[in-house]
Formats: C-alpha cells, structure tokens, sequence
C-alpha cells in the first residue's frame, strides 16, 4: 500500500488547530506528527511514496453531508444528479462521504427499498457513502424491519411530518416508530412541517390564484415548522427517543430544540447553507419564475424576521449542531418548470452538494464562526450524530484518510455554470463568491481531487456501516 | 531528551475515543501513531527510553483545574495548601495544570500583587501552572494595570459581587472593568453573589442566634446567586465583555447562563464537585459543627430543590461548560473552628484539587456524562477557556506530554486521610468510593506518579503563559 | 311584576366589594342603592314586595358554568344527569346559567344536532342555559352551518384534538373550522390532547395487562396534553382565531397558554375543580375500580409534579382565566362499571356542577384566591368570554336578576349522598367540608333555592342567546 | 346636600359597559339605576336638584393618577406645576386623583418630609390627593419611620435604583426596606435603572463630546432598566414584598415582570403615556436641543426595537397593569436649558398629567385596548394597587362621587400652548390629535369642569387616606 504525508499544514479539528503532519498508509491515516521531528528516525518525506505540501493551508477532516437525495423520486419526476454524478459533485466540494435516504414508499418492504437503494449506489459512487432508511409507511411490518436496520449498518431512520399521501405519518405512527427506534438504537430524523395544514393553505392560494414560487413560502408558514418540530419534541420525550430535526429553517423552530436540549433532551437540528444566506423576499420572490429555483422545504424564510442571521448565532451556540445540503437538485427546463402556473407542482429541491463546505468557511471569513466549528458542523459532529466517527469526521490514527487540504488564501466563485459539476442546468448559488479554495481531497488516501483537475473515478466509494449515534448526552 | 511511548491504550478526546499510540519526546507529544503500524519502519517500542502499557486504560490530556486558591489569605488565615502541597496533590490525582489567582487588595498596585503571586509560586509547584488576577480594587490605575496584563500571559481576571469591604466592586466598577477587559482580550470572571444583601441577612440570621453552619446556606440563598448571575451577564451584554461566572450552583443561576447563551452571548460557567455530590441538608446541615467541613461560596444547595441534578444535566447539555474545584482548604481545627458560635467567621473553602478527575469519571460511571464528556469538561474546554489550548487539554503532535493513564478496572477510595495528599486535617470527600484510578501522570514528559508512587519533585512545575480565550464564539 | 330588595349584604364584584342594597324588579336588577340613603325618597324596605336580609353575607352574580354535558352520549351510555335533573342541582349549587353543548355527530347536519339540543333541553331546565356547538365532522357543510351560528345566538363551537373516529378533528379540518370561525365572530373552543398518540399508548397497556383506572391518567400522559395545546395555540395564531382551551390541568399546558398570551394572543384557558383538588394517585389510583368515579379527559394529574397547586397559581395569575365543571356524571353501577377489566371503556365524566361554587370559595377560606378573583373567575370572565356580559355575571342595573346570597358563616358538606342533588349513585367529591353555604338563589328574579329548600320547577330556565365573546384582548 | 343624576350614558366599568343612571347625593354616589326605571316612585329627575344629560357618551370613573411629582426638588430646580397648577390641569384632563410622592431626603427625618409634602399640597388642590413615601436614605431611624406610615394613611413607599448620592439606595438598604414594607403591608415602588452603571457612561459620553439630549437615551441603556428590574423581583422574591415598578419603558423589563407574575409573584409594573407614544429617534434625538422636552427617566425607547408596541401589547395582557404619568415637568426656558452643552443637567420629567385620559383613550380607538381596559388601567386599577377601591376607581354605591363624562364624539387638539393647563412654557404632545372629549368632571359630586370651562377652585381637593394593596395575587 502507498504512503502519503501531508507536510507543513495547520490541521484543524473540531476543538483548535496546530501545526501537524499526518501520514497515510493506503486507506488510512497511522500518524499525526510533529513536523520536523526526527526522533521517528529517518526523514519521513524521503520514505513516503508521496508527499503534499500543504504550507500554508488547512488540513481538515473530510467533509460528511449527511443529507442528500441522489436520484430521488419526487412529484413525478426524478432528483437531477445520480449517484454517480452527485457524489463526484461532492467531491469537487470537499465532501467525502454523503449520507443519503433509502425510501420506503407507502406499502412497500422496507428491505426492499433499502435494496433498491444499495442497488443504485453501487459501484456508482466517488466518495463513501451511507443510507438513511425514510419509513414511508408505519405499520406492524416496518417496525419489526426496523429492528434489522442496526444490523444492516443503518442507525438512522427518518419520518415526515409533511406531505400527506405521500411520506407523511400520523402520530399514532410517529409514537410506535420512535418506540422501536428508541428501543433499536435507531435515531430519529423527522421532516418537521404540518403538512395536513399546509396542504389546506396551498389549495387556498391556488385557489386565490397565488400560483407564483413565492406562495410555497407563504403556504409553508414558520408556524407550522415550529409546531411540528415542538409536536416531534414532545413525541420524541415521551418514547425516549433521540430526535433529529433536519433541514431546519424557522428560528422558532430553533428556540424548541434549545428549548428542549436545555431541559437536558437529545433533541438535534440541522441546517442547510440556504437558510443561512437566502431569503423569501430575494431568491423565492424572484422576478417571474425565477424563485422555482429555491422551492424546497422547509422554505426559505424572510430575512426581515432574521432567521437566517438566527439560524447563523444557533451554529454559534451549538443550539443548531450541523449543516447539510438536502441536496436533491431539479433542472429548470423539464422538472422545475412543471410548475409554471401552480407553486405546488414545483419538484422541492436545492442542489448544494459540491458548496456546502465553502459555503461554511465563507462564514468562517465572514466572522460567524470559528475555524474549528466549521470543521465540526460539516465534518466532526456529522460523523458523531450519524455513528461514523473514528473511521470519518476526525484526522486521528486509524481514521479513513479522507482528507481536504484547504486554502484560506485561494479563491472559489461557485455557481458559475462552467465552475460546478452536479448536473443542473442552473445553479442555485449562482454569483456567490468564496475567499478559499478547496486544493486537494483525498478519499481513503486515494487523491480524488486535486489542482481543479477531478482524478477519481465512479465506484471509488464504498458503503459504509454506521454505529449508533455518539452524540448523545 | 528521553522519548517515551504510551502504547495498547484507548486515546479519549473530547470528541471520541481510538486506540493510538502517544510518542513523546521529552517534554512534548511528538506522535500519535495507529497502534502496530509500521510503516514508520523500526519497532519503536524497542527504539525508545520508555514504553509505559496502557493496554485496557484510557489515555487522556492531563487535568486543567483552572480554580484554584493555595495559600489564599482568607477571613483572617490562609488556605492550607501550599503551592507545594496543592499542586502535588494535584498531580496525585491526574491534575497536570492549576490555574491559581493573584489577589490585587484594596490599595494594592495589581502589578505588585501578580508578583507576590510569582514568588509565592515559583520553584515550588509540582505541576505547570498559571494565573487570573483578581482585581479587588477597581480605580484608574488598576484599570491600567489591566493592559499590562496579556503582555505578562494573564488573559482572565476576576471581580466579586460579593464580600463588601474586601474584594467586592460595585456595578460601577464591573463596568469599567469589563469595558476593559472587552478592550484588552481579556475573560471577566464572576464571583456571582449579592454580596451586600448577602451581609444583611448574615447579620439578621446572627442576631436570631442561627450560628451553625447550616445558616451560611440560607443567607446565601439561590435567589442571590441567581441575581448576580443575571446582573453580571447584563453588564457583559452592555459592554460586550466575554463573561466566565465560577462556581456556579443554583440551578436558576444555570438558566440565567443557558438564556444568555442561547441569546449569542459568549457567557460560560463553571461548577465544581461540591455541587454536583454535596447538599446543603447532607453536609451544610450535619450536626454540631461538623458542616463547617463544607462551608464555601457559593453555598452547598438544598438536594429538595435538585440543584446537583441540574447541574448534571448542564454539564451535559453544555449550559455549563466545566468543571474546576474552586481548591481552598482549611483545616478543622485552628481554621474553620474560628466560626464556631458564628458561622460568618468560619474561612470559606474546600478541598478537592486531588479528586476532581476521579469525582468526575465517577459520573461517567453513574452514567451522567459521557467518557468524553469527561476529557472536555476536565481538560479540553478548560485549555481552551483560558488559552491553553494546543500546549495543554489535548494530546496531538506539540502538544505537552501532559498525560493520565487512567484504568477503569481500577478503584480509588478517597478521602480517607491515609489516601490524600492535601494539607489538611479531614476531607470534604470521606468516604467517597471511585470505580476507576490514576495509574501514572506524566507532567511535560515526566512520570510524576506511578503505581501509587509520587516520582515528581517541587519545581518541576512552570509558570505558563496564556493566550486570549480560545473557547469565545 | 314583584320587586325585591336584597339588603344588607355585601356586594363582591371582580374587582371589588362594598355595602349596597340590590334592587329587583321582575326579571331584573334595578338598582344598586347605598344602604340607608334616604335620597331616593321612601323606605324602601316598606315598598318592595320582598325584602332579603342578607346581613353579614356576600352577594354576588349568579355562577355561570360554561362547560356541562346534561344527557351526553359517551362510549354507548348517555351522562346520568338530564337537562331537568342536572340544572336543578346547578341551581343548588348557586349556579345560574349553564352552557351546554349541542354534538353534531360525523356524518350529521350541525342545525339538526343544535335543534336536538334545543328539544333536549327546552322547558326542562331549572336556570338559563345555552349551547357551545360542537363540530364532530369539519367539511364544506358544517363549515357553511358555522356561519348561521351567530343568527342562532351561539357564539362559540368545539373541537376535539382527542378522540379519533369520535369527535376527533385532524389538523386540516382543525385549519379550517379555525378560519370560520376567525371569519364569523366565533370563539374555537378545544379539547386539547393528542388522541391517536393516546390511543396507540391505551392500546399497549391494556395489551400488557394494565386495565385498571389508574391507567387512564398514564395513557393521557402531560406530554400530549401540552403537545395539543401547542398545536392548537399555533393553528390559531396562524388562522387569528381567537382560542378557548378546556379543562386544562398539565401545568405545562398552562406554562403554554401562558407564553401565547404573553405574546399577545387571544388565548384562554379553563380548569375544573377536580384539577385543583384531586390527584391520578389519590384518586384514580384509589384501590381496585374505585378510581373509575374519576375517570375523566383530561385526566387527573400527578400530585407530585404540582399540578395543582400550579393550576391555582394559574388562576390567581389569571394565566387560567375561569373554572368550568365539565360535568358529566355517569353512575358507577351499570356505566361506570362497563370499563372493568378495561380502563378505555370506562365514560369519561365526573359530576361537580352543584359543587362548583362552594369548592372555589373554598379556595378564597384557604388562601389560594381572593374573594373577588372568586366571583371573576365563576361568574365574571363566564360572562364576559361567551358574551352574555350585561345581562348575566354582573350585579348592575339592568342585569338579569340571577343573584347568589352567600354565606361565609355558614357550612357545606358535600359528597354525601343524601345532601347533593345529581342523578349519580355516588360522589366525586365525597367528604369535601366547606366552610360556606349558598343561602338563597335567585334566578332572574325568581327564589329557586332558599334555606335549603328548592322553590323552583323544570322551565323557569329559558335559552339564552349570546353576543360574541367579550374578552377578547 | 345637592342631589345630582347623570342619565342616559352608558357606563362603563373594567368589566363591562351598559345603560345605567348614575345618583349623587353630596359627595358620594348612592345608586346606580337603570334608566326610566319608574320601580322607585317618582321621576328622578324632576326631584333631584340637577340633572345631567349624558347621551351618547361614556361615564367612567374618575382618573386616577398615580405616579405625578408636584413641585419636585430636582437638579437644582423644581418642577413647574405645583399641587394647585397641576391638580387643575389634571381635572381639565379628567383626572380627579393624584397620588404623589412626599421626599425624604437624605439625612432628613421621614416624618418631616411627609410634613412637608402635606404643607406643600393641603388646600392648594383641585382634586383629592394622596401621597407615596419616597425612602431617600434607608436606615435604622427611616426603618422604624416607615412602620408608621399606615397609620397616616400611606400604604406604598418608593425607592431608587438609580440616581446614586441623591435617592439611591444600595442592594442591602432595598432588602432592609422591603422586609420593613412586607412586614408592614406596604407595597414597594421601584425606580429600576442601574444607576451606578448609568453614571459611568454619563461620564463617557461626554468626555466624548457627546452631550445632546439623544444621549441620554443611549446612556440609560435598556440592559440597566432590564437588569434592575429583575434584580428589583429578586429582592422582592427574597422578602415576600410586593413590588410595584414605576414607568417601565424597556420591553425586556417587561418580559422580566411577566416572567415573575406568571411564577406567581404579587410584582406589578405601570407605564407612562410618553413610552407607548414616544421614542428614542423621534423626540429624544429630534435636532438641536429640542429634545430636551423629552429627557425624562427610564427615558424613551427605540421604535426600531418596537418596545411602543411591546407596551401596548403589556397593557391589552394585563403584564402591565396600569398607566400613570410620571408627571414632573420643567419648562424649556430657564430650566431645561440647564443642560444645553450637558444632557445630565437637563432636568428630568415631561408633563402629561392633563393628557393621560384622552391619550390612554386614542388607544381604544386606534384599537389597542378596550373601552373596559381605558377604564381599568386609568381608574380602577391605580384604585385597587393603593387602597383606595371603594371610594375611588369605580362607580358604585358608596363610592365618592368622581366621574368624568366623555364624548367618544367630541375631538381634543392637545399640546398646543392655549389648550393646555399645566405651567410649562411648551407641551410634550404638541400636535397630539384625540378622537375624544372630557366633557365634564365631578370631583366627590362637585362638577369641577364642564363645557370647557373650569368650575372648581383650590382647596377643592382633600387628602386621601389609603388601604393597603388591594391587587395582591
């Protein structure tokens, strides 16, 4: 197997930085050193089969997104990127492991789909990856096949509290399904919107001829995320049940889940980067058609009410504990456009894969956060939450060389159709600006990326099992 | 130099736990290294001085008590630690830093203090140390004084709430101070009582001959401590000084920081061992004068209130950030036997620098924190609080080889005189019976204490400069 | 038309009390005359057609409870007491007006189920009533009936968050009977807890052999009380639905109730005499099927959270605002006894409307209420929150002439059964002392009960239409 | 003694409205009636010796103002109204109770000063007067002084939180002085600023040349009215005293009230008409000098903070109680110019005292408060909060004869220098436009103004005796 060491940078965990080497044999990191050191005997850069200079650059753990929808079926049509072609993207970004959702569909064998799912990846991916098990129907079968998942190297399952018909659960079934999660070691992931009542005040806008992007954020109220992520809290006391609110938007929603942490609960949230930097009235209440682009949901929310400038002081204070993506892009022409004339008919979805790590050091820069909390919401608490640390989230002896070697003084201008590699014909991103650059990713020591010039290749990622989580207090 | 390897045992951080390899060489971590590899080329346990097996132990950074009082001239006596005997037993029970404090009084220059302190300390401590400077006279020059303070590696000082008449500044001086401490990168802490209230109830409770022990309790009520708290928070709010409110024990006092926190204030507690085990019925209220023994400010709280289960939960949940032992000891007799027939006059402290490593891995026992919870609250977050980080509070490349092996099969029975090394006449912790045990402490390389042994020597110890808060966010 | 003149008492207001004579011509009050003035020309006592000394006594409006259930279907039983039977003892109890619910049952018309009731009810009742209308089955029919409810003199409807296949509403219908009723003047009235997790949790304690009574109270767990609380505050805000949530008892309900209104919503709460006195352990965990006489929804809670004395902290706060019976007596020979062996299937209803009064002055004897906050919050608030204000809850000119005379000299004992006037072979308030007894009852000018002795018949009450709701903020 | 009836307007209380004549023999009201009631014989009308018609308009008690300053020693000058001036324009405005506040100064005897204050007032008042004890120099002497004040009829005393060497008092005198006021069923009336604080950055802001008026805003920071007040509860939490703050303009000392009430405290607060109107921006930093008029503590708030809103929204909750005027004015010219160069020498007080009836009213048309919470927050309220309900703050039989008839018709222009009768040289509310009229005011049965004309003279008023609290919880 090769040696790699990575020379001169400042490696930066989730609790500081410091100068260190860190040495590679094939897949795995064996040492962190200090740089210089002889007492290891000979000069380590004259026996290693490789060396990286990363003077001057950041030396971090490998990114983890531990919510995205490759090839996910959604409102008739089909999420844009593959597993091939999002995992590729991911890796561009400095992500190295994604963790995306096997879905159950209503009267489906959940061993099934998380098949389907196994099948899609397969040989397919660039980067490591893991599953999610969405149970889209609770049910005295699901739940037993739950009690398999711990088995089959899934510690996740995830239910919605949105979209009836479809994903959605009651709480009769929320209750039982956080009792066999509770019970497994399973954590919950809950899509915490009230979707019987969103559903009731979209029929009304269309009906009031609101069809325009716009009206998705209006009919997907912050009063129905908080009551949600509130009802999946209180759920989630009663059964005992570690929650994980994903892709949090309301800072409503954010005062329950610290609300609930400080009564000493293992309640969780994520958010993603566009409810730190976009807005209802600015990209959803774009000119025309243009807001499809950023229909997801949750929605974004109003900046005049400061949720994202909330969401931003949440990370700070570990109220919100990690970012994902929620990456599951739509096309404009052919998917988005399906919803010209009626919001609902939009396919919900942002793609953000590839940006999610620069878009965090830009709050690094920008002052919203510290060096090492960037390394820990995309990196150290993902794998913490999601039973992957040890192996991912942390540049540790024995640990997956998944490796990004950053630099703070490169440049990075994303959403440039020529600049991204998930397949969009659009960029959610576009124009925005990043004052660092992801130089070099390697994925278990493999150089997939390096000097803007992609060197994987599909099939380089393998699945990965998952622990339960370690995150819990 | 002599270089060391630590080898079979279980590294703990503060975000997860791996077996590695510690190489040290001399004073510094060098290396860690994934156990067996050898990529690195010759068998290094037969390369270097020392091979120390920690085969079935936990290997972790050293213990940072960043509260500590020796020789601290108090009520008319001084604690009973010296430098020399507190840091040993320090160093006895796996404690390889003490963060000590400066007293500036009334009319004192605060430079003269720093070096009463300085000369108190130097050559005679077993373990690194270093300094807050409590400022106890708040004026123009003192203020002055304060610039100094990061040039001479102080970057925390402390203001009392309490004790009129000796260290207390009013609000008046808070805010001056924490103005420039704001100015200076310097962390405020807070003693975070009412003292004036405090002293009319003293006085009230004397009167009505309520002498015992037990009354330092009731004048010292949690609505006082809550409204400091509450006080000293706003003050930091208004001049956006960095807040650290030590030995914090009501459990609204807690909120009151959680609040803060959740608010996007840079507003960290600590408590201490007494709080989480000891109770104002149990050992305030023992009877005759046997609870002078656990007379200390903040008081002991009522366990009907359950204030130590609150306080276990904040350290959990991270509404509070760590655990010091706020060290003052003083012996029964000739000391605290000053109060008898008035409590007011029995010196305020206890002793516990020895056990605060052992006291908390019993709540990992207890299953009240996680195992690396227990590495954070001890020694990382510590390190980090009060500029250390990097050097201390973590074992990585560069760092000091500050490092306790500790054997979770192991069982320590402290308190019993034989068993402890403080300077005094009794223990706040007999009988207390630990399911884990110190085996071996290094302190910059040095094994200090091995096998129940005491290796090290006065003056091993140095003063350590800090750097600003590297915890802020 | 006679008059009357009740001299001598003391008036008691929501806001204060004071000597006044009250003057009754017919149906109505008259006057308030200082007691003594001569101004008004001629003795008064010597003109009037009767004179009620009521000397060293309070006199007050009429009690009004505005939560029964005469004749109510439940579970395949129908509530003990009828329309004749159940105001009877309401009048016993010093109360004067009741409100009443019509059920409109799924699949029923609202204006037969409302004319159901009128039938029920016309010429058999002892004292005034109206109706609260409930809506059992919320779709475009009984939505566009909810419009013909003011016309009807019903200001306020109901809707049940429990009880799915019954009464129960999903969030959806919740949405939009919310925006009628914002729409049209009308107050939501809700049963606040979350019936399909209840269900789930009935479900597995009967399965594990946990069929007694007492496991009422643990299937209709706090959380799922405060839950629907939530949602129902949160469904309102978003629809500006004014909201009414009955019989409220988890004081994390109340902890909710209390934030919305803090933040300026029209939210209101009621509590029931069996919430502030009694408790799941000592009541419905009575010895073998004795607990089944208290089995009611909301259920009695925990004595050792402190609900209770948090309720009448929440009343004297006024974070509840009023105290209604929810009476729904059922026997337990040949009702209550068909839920041996299985906790579900016992009726839900305790009786108290005759209690009411006598077990809320208790509360002034004891110190938890004032004497004022008494009358406010059994009499006034009644009034004012379901808009019969003017003509009922107040002692003013032009009043109707319900008046309760009062003594605070005298003596109740309740709950036995030959001293109570409810059609229930037993009584949930057996052995309650009061120390005061309602004297002399006037109804609309008519003495129904004096000196122990009923002078009323079935049909002196009539309906009583309502303006809407006259506390709003 | 003259007999007087006010027929056909619609009374109002805090509770309800409705048509009722009102009958005044000499100073007291002896009944309530309902209009052409003919159950007491003869026409009243014809018999009584005047009649007025109030036709279409209001009847409400009379104001009560309970916070006004009369002659205030203050910075070296003294308020402009003395009890003659400003008792006459409070009845112009339909005021017809003051309650203000008799100084002891430092050093000086609390019986002198209430002498004083009584010399200063006693046949000089239009309308009947109380006093409050200002407590200026809490020591063993006043201590006892203050067990007395009952039996003079003074039942609330105010301390200062701000203003250090004037009327500050340290933390252990307001603890002393609040178990006295417990002790002795005062209530106890808070200034809550941090005045330690606040004089610190009065110092800075004009060693930077920052000395317009707008700095005293920014100088007198809500973090110190926030902190105070909850340091205020605290202490009153401690002793078992009710607490009443005085003026409260922060939204955040609010939240602090409404966080004690809802634990169940007896704490209570009043605002002013100036902190629901006025704000920092717009009067206090209008240009030049001008805002000068509006320097007043706690002083105006930001609008952009919306705490104008926030107050509004306390008063429709009930989590403030009522709203005084603070009245303490001083005229531009030769008073406030004492601060041209220094805002901290402008003199602090505005002049509201004629002005609170028909502003509080613009609330009930501008739809922030209802016609029943005018009356509430003005009269009835202030009436029970000092023990003066009964004879004051209510219109019943028994009560003195003050009543203010008001025409929801008739139109005020209020500010300009004609239309006002306080003795300022400028208004506070110049151009302040009100939907509403004071027709005409009884002062204990004496029309004291009618038709726009002044009737009453000096000496009218008398002083009042007052109860304890009659507001506690």
């Amino acid at each position: 197997m090769a040696t790699t060491l990575i020379t001169g940078g400042t490696v930066v965990s989730a609790t500081g930085r410091g100068a260190a080497d860190v040495l590679i044999d094939g897949e795995r990191i064996v040492a962190l050193l200090e740089p210089g050191s002889t007492v290891l005997g000979a000069n380590l850069t004259e026996t290693v089969d490789r060396v990286i200079d990363a003077t001057g650059k950041y030396v971090i753990p490998g990114g983890i997104d531990a919510h995205t929808h490759m090839s996910m079926p959604f409102g008739g049509t089909t999420a844009a990127d593959t597993f091939e072609t999002g995992t590729r993207a991911a890796a561009w970004g400095g992500t190295t492991t994604i963790i995306d959702f096997a879905v159950q569909k209503f009267g489906e064998r959940v061993q099934d789909s998380l098949q389907t799912w196994h099948d899609m990846a397969a040989g397919e991916c660039a980067i490591d990856y893991s599953f999610h098990q969405i149970i889209g129907d609770v049910n005295d079968e699901s739940l037993r096949a739950m009690r398999e998942l711990p088995g089959e190297g899934i510690s996740s399952f995830k239910l919605f509290m949105a979209y009836p018909g479809v994903f959605y659960s009651d709480d009769a079934q929320i209750l039982r399904a956080m009792q066999t999660g509770a019970d497994t070691g399973l954590l919950t992931m809950m899509h915490a919107e009230n979707g019987p009542a969103i559903d009731v005040l979209v029929g009304q806008l269309l009906a009031q001829g609101k069809t325009d992007p716009y009206y998705h954020g209006i009919a997907r109220a912050w009063e129905l995320e908080e009551e949600a992520t509130h009802r999946a809290i209180m759920l989630a006391k009663l059964t005992g049940a570690p929650l994980y609110v994903v892709h949090v938007s309301a800072k409503q929603a954010v005062a329950q889940l610290a609300a609930a942490r400080d009564r000493g609960q293992n309640v969780f949230g994520e958010t993603c980067p566009q409810y730190l930097y976009l807005s209802l009235e600015d990209q959803l209440g774009a000119p025309g058609f243009e807001g499809a682009k950023w229909v997801c949901s949750t929605p974004l929310r109003s900046k005049h009410d400061h949720h994202q400038d909330e969401a931003w002081q949440a990370l700070r204070t570990n109220d919100l504990q990690m970012v994902s993506t929620d990456h599951c892009p739509f096309c404009m022409k052919g998917q988005k456009d399906m919803g010209i004339g009626d919001f609902s008919k939009i396919p919900n979805g942002i793609g953000s894969v590839e940006h999610r790590m620069d878009l965090m050091y830009q709050g690094v820069v920008d002052g919203k956060i510290s060096l090492e909390r960037w390394v820990e919401i995309t990196a150290t608490t993902p794998a913490r939450m999601f039973g992957l640390y040890g192996r991912k989230g942390v540049l540790a002896p024995g640990a997956d060389a998944d490796v990004v070697i950053y630099d703070p003084d490169g440049h990075t201008s994303i959403g440039v159709d020529a600049t991204h590699h998930m397949n969009m014909d659009h960029s959610a991103w576009e124009g925005y600006e990043i004052d660092g650059h992801v130089d070099t990713v390697l994925s278990r020591g493999k150089v997939v990326v390096d000097d803007n010039t992609y060197l994987g290749r599909k099939g380089d990622g393998r699945f990965v099992r998952r622990d339960p989580c370690q995150y819990l207090i």
